[in-house]
C-alpha cells in the first residue's frame, strides 16, 4: 500500500505542476491561451495514468477516490491515505512552481489557484458540480466492468482537458480539491477563503457521478 | 429502454453544456478560438461515447439517429425516445449555461446559438448538408461491421472537431439539430426562425450517410 | 474494383474540402491558425482512414499510392484508378468550398492554393520532399507487416498534422499532389505556375520513404 | 544493429526537424504559439514511435537510452552506438533547417535553440529535471512489462507536447540533450555556453525516472 500512496503523490505532483505551471508560465488566458492550459492539464493526467496508474490507478484526485470508494472499488483505510498522499503531492507540485517562478524573478503572486472571478459563489459552485460530475463519470465507466482498458488513460485525460475548456474563463477549473489546495497555500488570502467550494463542490460532483453509473449506466456489473 | 434514453439525455445535456459553454464563456471566436471551441465539443461527444455510450450508444443527436434507423440499427420507438431524450437534454444544457451566465453578471444574449452570420441561407445549408455527411459517415462505419470498437469514441469525438473547424466561421456548426434547439430556445428571434436549416440539413447529410455507408462502404455486412 | 476508386473520390473529397475550408473560411494563419489548419487537415485524413479506409485503404493522396505500388502492395491498373478518382474528389472539394464562398459573399482569390510565399523554389521543394518523406514513412510502416491497425488511422492522422506545423509557414503544405490541383484550378495563375513542385516534390518524398521502409524499416516482412 | 543506429538517426532528424521547424519559421511563442510547437514536437516523436520504433524502439533522446541503459534494456556498446546516431541525425535536422531558412533569405539567428532566457541557470536546470523526469518515466512504464504497446507511442509523444507547454516559456524545452545540440551548434555563442545544462539535467531527470520505475512502479518486473 505504501507504493500506492507513492504512485499518488508523483502523480498528483506531476498533474498540479504541469497545469498550474503551464498556466503561470505561460502567461495565462492570454498567453499559451484556454486550450493551451486545458491541453496541459489533460495531457499529465493520462501521462500519470499510463505510468504511476500501473500501481495505484492514478485517481490523484479526491473527488475520483471518494467516488471509488462509494463504489466499493476500495476500502476507508485506502481512501485516507490516497488523499493524504495527493494533497502533499500537490503542495510539492506548487512548491517546485514557487521555486522556478523565484529563479525567473516573477512576481510571485499567481501560483495558478482557483479563484471565483467574476461570478459569484453559487455560479462557481454549479460550474465545479456539473463539470466534476462529468469528468468522474467517465473515469468510472472506462475503468469499470464494461470500460475500455486500453485507450482509458487517452479518455481521461482529454475528458479532463474538455472539462477545463468550460471552467478556466469561470475559476480556472478545479473538478479537483487537492489541485486546488496546492497553489492555495502559496497564494493565501482570498484563495484560501474560496477553498471551501473547490473541495466541496467537486466531492458533490463527484458523488453524483458514483451513483449515475452504478444504478444508470451499470458501471459496476 | 429508459436507461437508454436518460443515457441519451445526460448525453446530449453534456455535449451542448461543454461545447456551447466553451464557446459562450471562453469570449467565442476571439477568445478561446475556433479551435478551442472545436476541441470542447469534440471531446465532450469523445466522453461522451466512453461513458453513456456503454448504455446507448451514445448518437445524443438525432440525424446520427435517424441514420442509424435507416441503417435499421434501431427501430421507430427506439427512435422516438432518442430524440425526445436527446432534445430535453440539450435544453437542460442551455439552462444550466443560462444560470452560470446569470451567476457571472453577464449579458444574456449570447448561448452559443447557430446562425447564417454574412452568408446566404442555401450556403449554410450546404456547409451543414456537407459536414453532416462527413460526420455520420464516420460514425456509421466505425460502429458498423468493419468498425473498430476500441478507438471508435476517439475518432467520432475527434471528426466532430474536425467539422467544427469548418463550420465556426459559417455558421457556428450544428450537425445536430438537437444541439441547436437548446440554445436557439433561450436565444429566441432570429435563432428560433433560422432553426429549421439546422434541423432540416444534417438530418439530410444523415441520410446520405447512411446510403453511402450501406452501399458504397459495406459498413452493415 | 469500382468501389475503391469511389471511397478514394469521396475521401480526397473530405480532405480538401475540410482543410483548405478550414483555413480559408476560418482566416488564414491570422485567423484560425496554423495550429487550427493543421488538426483540421490531421483529423480529416484520420475520419476518412477509420471509413472510406475500410474500402481503399484511405490513400487520398498520389503520393502515397506511388510509394505503395513501388511497395508491391497495388498495381498499375489500381494505381491510375486510384490517381484519377483522386483527383476529381479534389476538385469537388475544391468546387463545394467555391460555391460556400459565393454564399457568403467573401473575395474568391484564396481557395488554400499552395504557394512559394517568400522562399525560393528550391527551399518549397526541399521542404515538400522532406515533409512528405516524414509523412509517407510512418503511412508505410504503420499499415506494413509491422503496423498497428487499431491506432494506424490516428497515427497517419496526427502525422499529417505535425507536418503542416512545419510547412504552412512555408507554402502551405502541401505533401499531396491532388490537394495542390483542386485549389490550383481554382486560383490559377501563379498557383498553376508553381503546381509542378507540389506535384514532384511530394512524389519524390514518397519514394524515398518506400526505399527507407523496405530496406531499412523492413515493412515489408 | 546498423538498422537500428539507422533508424534513430532518421528519428532523431525528424523531431529536431518538426520541432525546431515548426517554432522557428512558425513565429516562434506570438506566432504558431505555445501550444503549436508543443504538438509539433509531440507529434513527431508520436510519427517516429510508430515508424522507425519498430526497428529501434525510437529512443531518439540520449537521456532516454541512458535510462534504458540503467534499467538493463540494452547495453553499453547499443547505448553508444544509439547516442552518436541520435546527435547525427539532430545535427541534420539542423541543417535542413538552415538550409530552407536560407532559401526563405530569413535571418539566421534562430535555431530554436535552448537558452536560460529570463531565468537563472538553476531555475533552468531544475525545470529540465523535473520535466525529463516525468517524460522519461512514462517512457519507461508505458514500454515496460507492465505497458500498453498498442497507444505507447500516442501516449509518450504526448506526454512530450505536456512537458513542452511547461517548458517553453522557461527555456524552449530540451529534456533531450541530442535536441539541444543540434541548433546550438548553428548558433553557437551563448548557445554553445549554456548547452552543458541542457546535457547535464535530462541525464540526472532520466536517472531518477530509472529508479523510480524500477522500485517503485515495479516497471521491469
Amino acid at each position: 500500500m505504501a507504493k500506492k500512496a507513492i504512485a499518488e503523490f508523483i502523480g498528483t505532483f506531476v498533474l498540479v505542476f504541469v497545469g498550474t505551471g503551464c498556466a503561470v508560465l505561460g502567461g495565462g488566458m492570454s498567453g499559451v491561451g484556454i486550450l493551451g492550459i486545458a491541453v496541459a492539464f489533460g495531457l499529465a493526467l493520462m501521462a500519470m495514468c499510463y505510468s504511476i496508474g500501473t500501481i495505484s490507478g492514478c485517481h490523484i484526485n479526491p473527488a475520483v477516490s471518494v467516488a471509488m470508494f462509494i463504489n466499493k472499488r476500495m476500502n476507508l483505510k485506502e481512501l485516507i491515505s490516497y488523499i493524504i498522499a495527493q494533497c502533499l503531492g500537490a503542495i510539492l507540485g506548487s512548491t517546485v512552481l514557487y521555486l522556478i517562478l523565484k529563479a525567473g524573478k516573477k512576481p510571485l503572486t499567481n501560483f495558478g489557484q482557483n479563484s471565483f472571478g467574476h461570478f459569484t459563489w453559487w455560479g462557481v459552485f454549479l460550474t465545479e458540480f456539473v463539470l466534476t460530475f462529468i469528468f468522474v463519470l467517465v473515469i468510472l465507466v472506462v475503468t469499470g466492468k464494461k470500460g475500455n482498458p486500453i485507450v482509458a488513460g487517452l479518455v481521461i485525460g482529454l475528458t479532463l482537458t474538455a472539462v477545463h475548456l468550460v471552467g478556466i474563463p469561470v475559476d480556472g477549473t478545479s473538478v479537483n480539491p487537492a489541485r486546488s489546495l496546492g497553489p492555495a497555500l502559496f497564494a493565501g488570502g482570498q484563495a484560501l477563503g474560496q477553498l471551501w467550494v473547490f473541495i466541496v463542490a467537486p466531492i458533490a460532483g463527484g458523488i453524483l457521478s458514483s451513483i449515475v453509473s452504478m444504478f444508470i449506466l451499470d458501471s459496476e456489473k
